[in-house]
């Protein structure tokens, strides 16, 4: 069980890779943000994104999922306030695979919980041909092994 | 059809309310972010969230779908290029009913894409008892009225 102490500046979790399947993308569109290019071929074919491309929101949440096996699942986290930025630079395309790392920024102990730590953590995600698809930096706070410090 | 040149800053969108099922917050609990305070609403009670409460990155994909259905299906928008931040303030619980606003900060014409400009957001997503949940800023694209400028 992964708790604050263990998340040292510089420690990388790797992610395991996930296939983007075009049902999932226009099912995911579907029902949060049903745009043409996240629904159809040829609409995402003529847009900027050059092709059925996920939603940003779907490619986030598939990011949650990547972390959450990866270490989350494994941990104490306590969860998170929010994000500090995503960045989503290139098309996630129907077929792509996805993979990519979490990697520990910083880490201090909160003031306000007593035995709980917040963790910065830098993630990107990568396709299969190695382009960088979306960077985020979070927070993510955890319980702490020692009760008190 | 709304252009990058409706968007004014200080203009105002107003989201239609938005009731959270249980349902589909442990579904999209279990696909994208399958930690217990999502899933169970015992493990809910004993989190420091209160109760079931909504993934981070279900109500942020819900806010999109606020925003899609407010005014971005009635527009020209050409995609965003990512999120500045998202802070998730309050826990969304199950029954509660969101509702929000997407205000306009800015907006300038983009020198890398003729016909293009780029609107700044931002997106306040509240509760039945006037609490902030989540609050966001972000840059979407829209085409231009006018083809040049």
């Amino acid at each position: 069980m992964l708790h604050f102490e263990d998340f040292t500046p510089g420690r990388r979790f790797e992610y395991l890779p996930r296939h983007m399947e075009t049902a999932e993308i226009v099912a995911f569109a579907r029902e949060f943000d049903p745009q043409p290019m996240h629904m159809d071929e040829e609409a995402g074919k003529s847009s900027i994104l050059g092709g059925l491309a996920a939603s940003g929101w779907h490619t986030s949440s598939v990011g949650m999922r990547m972390m959450i096996d990866a270490f989350l699942a494994n941990s104490t986290s306590q969860g998170s306030p929010g994000i500090e930025f995503m960045d989503w630079k290139k098309p996630v395309l129907a077929g792509d695979t996805l993979y990519g790392f979490s990697l520990v920024l910083d880490a201090r102990a909160l003031r306000s919980r007593q035995g709980v730590g917040m963790v910065r953590f830098r993630n990107e995600i990568l396709n299969q041909t190695g382009e960088t698809v979306a960077v985020s930096e979070c927070p993510i706070m955890f319980r702490m092994r020692e009760a008190t410090r």
